[in-house]
């Protein structure tokens, strides 16, 4: 056997890992090992490295556990040591939980069990021990039905299925006439273990296994196993998490809160993650064990006096009711809730980062269980790396570093208009659980929001509580709304984690699943109804309520002036009005990568001239419409380049096929006809002479421009023109036109001369002139084989990574979605590679299309225009083959701005 | 000035050039200077340089009358002392011809102008000179006729519009009541000839150039402006000759066969252009200009007595007559026949290769004008290659290279059933100018061919003779029929050129252009009604008549087995039939390089099967239905397989989107809705849900086999089980399961793996096995970027390039002609990239491919299977990045083959 350590023991302010070692021991297994090494008070126990659950998949059960079998018992030795207790003794018994811990966090996507070691005998040592046999009881029979329902496989495959052990607990309370599980006597909750213990027999042929070791191995391969389950796919997929990572396991000393009165169980962060305020903060439960808190099935209390009042505040909970239903920690243990702030402040410190924590007071005495970096909203993230960096904490390198730049996305989304907002009708209000406004359909179910979406409705998902199984849902609904559970519940954690507006515990609401309907103060919701989130101040609102831009922060705009500080490359925008401009160059675009002209050709009376074009004969013809058409682009491109003053503006010439711009339904065919006085079959006739099988390989982009030169003339003389207007009024301009589609020099050439010699031609009609370049999108894969003789040529390329994305894989955009999501499902793809670039295919293109060009031409401006532009591992991309800029969406250049800073920090490294 | 040469004279058996320059000197200059070094009579003179062409279109006319007028006038010093008259005297008089002649021969397509040097006096001077006042005056009347068209530019630009000089000519002979040019007198022609002057004035405002010099210079632009007219643009790019290689000029001494009965003009061939038989054979026409032989205006007569009377017999003239009207030159003029003859040998053992020549006797005495290598059918030559070799005249390998692969085509195409042939109406016998089979429609106007082959026509195009003007239209007919010119006329030579077939001189037929009416024998045959022509025979039949494949002559046998001899790629063949195989067999090929399943699933019941499995709602209805298909595809397998025992087979499986096999109309929708036992509703949505917009780039290819794994698993099983069955039989079979349109090596694990796991299922089912590939397309560029990838599970790679055309170009095969024939005018694109491999984009991709797969692979299999595997150049391309083989369609595996082998021998020069 090899000489790998496979396990690593960690108690008493010892451990064999430190903080470093996330990929071996998992994000928790290394945090609960640099929690010894700083002297936290933490259960003893070990971690089995990630290497062995890689392992287990190609070994199967048997052979792992010989591998780690030695390592395994050593290192529990050293538990029993510390805890001065045994595994499976029956007079002085050591309990442990198992828990999953991958690289990076994956809240409660994966199983964990609790209470290993318990039998009928261990039990009864139990019971003698702590005094206190109901919880001996009840730890028993939760053990049971944690392991039968995890490990034992006897957990219902769907929702509609009943579990057989809650059956069981059903039947008890009613034989018993009890409500609450608390209400169960010990007789009852022995009753119950027997019941247990002859269902597991029946379902699985099986005794349930007495042996504590048994149960060990049992748990840790069921908990390796869990790696794999659907729940913990999905949520990898959407959060690029890699499958081969695989998850180390942590086995570690129990420890309880809910050993009485005196015992308790919570999570904390050291800042707020909503607003990102530097706000100590959390929630726990009195008598309560770990998972009652994120579960949301009691509502939860505040652990600062402070947050409390707040919350009561919120609620309409007056301070004495407060006081003596819901006080805070800071109120009911003051010793262990010092230490506590006390730990989480060194922690922060430690981590130079915003901490999640999670611990438990066994009788008194604190005990920290898990220490994270907390996820948090965008929102958060800036203010936090801001305020961090304020307090010397951190560096500015680390703090342009610690904002993932998609996450900016949620700063700049729509937040509700404030007129509208002063007439909107309040019908609750729950926790501010994850910031942001939405409007949707009320849905009750995860799988209805799915399906509504893909119908491409709006909805809100509302739900008592949420849990794992809903998260597919939650990922599409505009925003989450629950009833019960508080900030730190499923919903709020996953919502916040998501970007995604979510209003928690509004307890006012009542869902009806089976009616499909939720009533608040009598009033019934129907599947369906339009109601809007407020996610930053709880509120719920009636129907659909107006939405605005939002204002952004001081932190925002430092955050930027350093990503300005250190970067690389410019970041454009992809705007084809002056008002899109204007929002872009507000977000700090440094000019425009990509003009589309078309758009411009569908308003109003323009579309009329367009298809009159489109319809003429010949030359002639389509030269008087295109007259008719040049004064309007002329006036286009002034208010653009207006817009742009003092940058440079990248306009491509007429791009889509011309089929696009005809009608396609016979009543307004007739309309075309009767305006341009053709007959109905003429126009027919013309538009089915455009119809193409495939379109998007068909007569477009620059062929529309070699078979119609007329085309490319009238658009260069309204760029010239509208350039050499505003030159008179004093404006800069520095307009590029770009040649879409070639695939040869040749075509290039073609259209570069008419281009110029148009230009050449207004310049002398007007005794003036100004500067411009010619360049060329590099889009189609032939185009980038011949890049350096195309680059003999152009002034710039500019990398068109939708179509190229198109023909390097044989993807038409348009129909991916008919194969792409299974792609995606059974991990043939990775990602949608219309969202991401591909970096192996049409990212090898690219880097080859730079190279080429810059071997004939060193210093060619080259940038992409295709939508990734503006998605942050994209622009990385883009920095690391040498690109000028990048150029994406108005509302996307913030986030480009912050990735093309963060590229070129990672990749100095 | 540069001290480049660029004039090379020649004469008196002393030359500045030789037969090597054809670079430098064109073809004919070449020729020239060649036949003067080996003691041939050829009239003096010198050519300009092809470079000096070049220089032209850059410099203008009078800087390159600058660069060359000092060798100029060196060379004519040179030819007056040989021809004893001086250029521009009156009493002395030299005249002069301007001819082009570039690399490569391209009859008629330019400009030539005769008889420079006359004017008023010098007429005169001639008149006297040969005592021929006829002659001299005629001499005169032609030049300025040719003079003005050409150089003066007084050409008609459309045929509508009349000649002016031929205007003139038809109003003299009214005057004159005349109807022969051959009737005007002495004093008619001077007549013509001050007319001639005065519509020169007229029409370009300047008296007719009487200075000799100043004729030269203009006849010498004008021939280098005629290298840019439309029709040598049109035939370059037929004839794929670049147009930057230029035409030289050849200046020679005139010498006349209208001279009297004692001179002549004619043309020769040293073997038989149409069949390649050993047979010396030409016309010649007395007192005629060689143009008059070539304008099929006059009938010529043979050279040769065997010829003559081979000749009468076919034209039913018998031998009075013949002797009488129709004597061969070695009758009427038995000294320069023979040395005629004697010449014609000595330059065919010299070059080695069989020679067109051109000569004239001016009274008595013999000159040749021409010798180049003559234009054949494909089946002359393969028969004379092969002769040759026998001859001992050149080696196997020159054997090999001298037949143009593509030409092979001819002796490949149908022949006339022999059994319809017999019950066939003859309307007409005509020479068999340019053998092959063909039926069509009848037209009389080459545009009007042009427009009935872009309807999808086919056409008969019907001439009294042809010109030039006609090429476009003759190169999309099916057959050419001509009532005037013999077997060296316009018509027969460019249809051997281009393997078309001929029937010359068919004199029985009036064509009337304004009727668009043939009459023979009284009756009329219009535009539009069939007829078919036997290039063979001669025979023009009634109506459409049978055609039937050829037997291949021994000559063509051994041609195959020389090719094979010296080849190292493979040639397989596209096909899906057990017919198409058998063919292909025959012609030798060595495999199926592509075999599609999907034509399989299209004929009678099968499309019902197919159509369920693509209605069925779930995997379970699919499998339903495809265990319909699996014993139908079974035994199709089976067919395939044993009509290429021994031999590979590469199935491709299920490759085109499903939509392709659901009907598009209501009709058939609604057959196919009771067929099924569904609703019209149910029907509609499911062919509506198929619906792409780019199909080409949509759910197709492996994609289905992902989405769908059981079709993959029945198109395995089927595959497999035909072979075991086949293998119970003693049939060896060699099956290549083929993935194909994969970008990604995760679809072709996914593939393989269900490929595998059926496959080792049936070898359980069956216990037995045997030996079978798994490999893929390429035919994404995705798939060549990432080919190490793919190559290290992948057993072989077969490029499909129609798909990687489309996609690295960006061209969709259905959809390009909209813009494609015009790239390829204006020059934009070369070629049509779906016929010819477009080396420069496409050839990167599939060297990188090779590349990339051999890097991981060394010995991986690679082939091609696009349609390119049948065109020569793409052959020759796939043998030099070390293909192992090529596929091709049945009929073009003889073709492939020699192009092989031609790789083989040309890329070791």
């Amino acid at each position: 056997m090899s000489k790998l350590k496979r396990v690593y023991a960690f108690g008493n302010k010892k451990a064999d890992g430190n903080g470093e070692m996330k990929e071996l021991l998992g994000g928790k297994g290394a945090n609960l090992a640099e929690m010894n090494l700083i002297g936290i008070p933490v259960p003893p126990g070990f971690t089995i490295t990630t290497e062995v659950c890689t392992e287990y998949f190609k070994l199967g059960q048997e052979k792992t556990v010989a591998l780690i079998k030695a390592e395994v018992e050593a290192a529990m030795k050293q538990v029993e040591g510390i805890m001065d207790a045994q595994f499976g003794s029956k007079e002085n018994p050591l309990l442990m939980s198992v828990r999953s811990g991958s690289r990076a966090s994956m809240p409660g996507m994966m199983d964990t069990i609790l209470n290993l070691g318990l039998n009928d005998e261990v039990v009864e040592g139990l019971a003698k021990r702590t005094g206190n046999p109901r919880f001996a009881w009840d730890s028993y029979r939760r053990f049971i039905q944690m392991y039968g329902d995890v490990v034992l496989g006897m957990k219902p495959e769907s929702k509609e299925d009943h579990d057989p052990f809650e059956e069981i607990i059903d039947q008890l309370k009613e034989e018993k006439k009890i409500e609450l599980d608390t209400d169960f006597s010990v007789d009852d909750l022995k009753e119950m273990v027997t019941r247990f213990k002859k269902v597991v027999k029946d379902k699985t042929g099986k005794d349930f296994p007495t042996d504590a070791w048994e149960q060990l191995w049992g748990s840790v391969m069921a908990v390796f196993d869990s790696w794999m389950n659907d729940r913990a796919v999905y949520y990898r997929r959407l959060n690029k998490i890699p499958s081969d990572w695989g998850t180390a396991i942590n086995v570690q000393a129990m420890v309880y809160g809910n050993m009485g009165d005196n015992s308790a169980t919570g999570v904390a962060f050291t800042r707020d993650s909503a607003t990102g305020e530097n706000l100590f903060n959390g929630e726990y439960l009195i008598n309560a064990q770990g998972e009652d808190v994120v579960a949301g099935t009691r509502t939860p209390q505040e652990i600062t006096l402070e947050g409390s009042r707040r919350w009561a505040k919120l609620q309409g909970v007056n301070e004495d009711e407060r006081k003596a239903k819901y006080p805070s920690l800071e109120e009911t243990m003051p010793n262990p809730y010092k230490e506590l702030a006390d730990i989480c402040k060194n922690l922060e410190a430690h981590y130079k980062d915003m901490q999640d924590v999670e611990f438990t007071i066994q009788d008194g005495k604190l005990w920290m269980l898990q220490t994270r970096s907390g996820k948090r909203t965008g929102a958060a993230m800036v203010k936090i790396a801001i305020d961090m960096l304020a307090e010397g904490m951190i560096p500015e390198k680390t703090a342009v570093l610690s904002v993932a730049p998609e996450r900016l996305d949620e700063l700049l989304h729509p937040i509700f208009d404030t007129d509208a907002l002063k007439n909107a009708k309040e019908l609750a209000k729950g926790l501010p659980a994850s910031p942001g406004a939405a409007s949707g359909q009320i849905v009750f179910f995860a799988d209805d929001a799915e399906k509504w979406a893909a119908e491409g409705k709006e909805t809100i998902l509302v739900r008592v509580e949420t849990s794992p199984e809903d998260l597919k849902g939650m990922n599409v609904a505009k925003g989450i709304l629950t009833a019960r559970g508080g900030m730190t519940s499923h919903a709020a954690v996953v919502a916040r984690g998501m970007g995604k507006c979510c209003v928690a515990g509004a307890g006012s609401i009542k869902v009806d699943y089976r009616a499909r309907t939720m009533t608040i103060d009598k009033k019934e919701y129907k599947e369906g109804e339009w109601i809007s989130l407020n996610g930053s101040t709880g509120q719920v609102l009636e129907g659909k309520v107006k939405t605005m831009l939002p204002e952004l922060s001081g932190d925002f705009a430092q955050l930027m002036d350093l990503a300005e500080k250190y970067t690389r490359m410019k970041v454009r925008t992809n705007a084809d009005t002056p008002r899109e401009s204007l929002i872009a160059r507000d977000f700090g675009a440094q000019g425009i990568g990509l003009c589309r002209t078309e758009h411009m050709f569908f308003e109003g009376d323009r579309i009329k001239a367009m298809r009159e074009m489109i319809l003429a004969d010949d030359e002639t013809g389509r030269r008087k419409a295109l007259k008719k058409l040049l004064p309007i682009q002329r006036e286009d491109f002034e208010g653009i380049f207006e817009a742009m003053q003092g940058l440079p503006v990248t306009v491509r010439l007429l791009d889509p096929p011309l089929h696009e711009f005809v009608p396609h339904e016979e009543a307004s065919q007739k309309v075309m006809a009767e305006e341009l006085g053709l007959s109905l079959q003429e126009v027919k006739a013309k538009v089915d002479s455009l119809h193409e099988f495939n379109p998007m390989l068909g007569h477009r982009g620059c062929r529309l421009g070699v078979t119609y030169p007329e085309i490319t003339e009238m658009q260069a003389r309204a760029i010239i023109e509208a350039a050499l207007n505003l030159k008179k009024k004093g404006i800069k301009t520095f307009p590029e036109i770009m040649v879409p589609l070639i695939g040869d020099v040749s075509e290039y050439k073609n259209q570069e001369q008419i281009i110029r010699t148009t230009a050449d031609k207004v310049f002398a009609e007007r005794n003036d002139s100004i500067d411009y370049l010619v360049g060329t999108m590099i889009e189609v894969p032939r185009a980038v084989l011949t890049a350096d003789k195309v680059a003999e040529v152009a002034e710039f390329f500019s990398f068109g990574t939708n179509d190229l994305t198109q023909m390097t894989m044989g993807f038409s955009r348009d129909d991916a979605n008919t194969f792409l999501p299974e792609y995606i499902e059974k991990g043939i793809l990775k990602d949608d590679p219309f969202q991401i670039l591909d970096q192996t295919g049409v990212g090898q293109l690219i880097e080859m299309g730079v190279k080429k060009g810059r071997s004939v031409k060193s210093d060619l401006k080259i940038g992409i225009c295709g939508e990734h532009g503006g998605e942050p591992s994209s622009v990385e991309f883009c920095n690391s083959v040498g690109m000028d800029y990048v150029s994406c969406s108005p509302f996307r250049v913030p986030i480009a701005r912050l990735a093309a800073a963060q590229a070129v920090l990672k990749q100095s490294k």
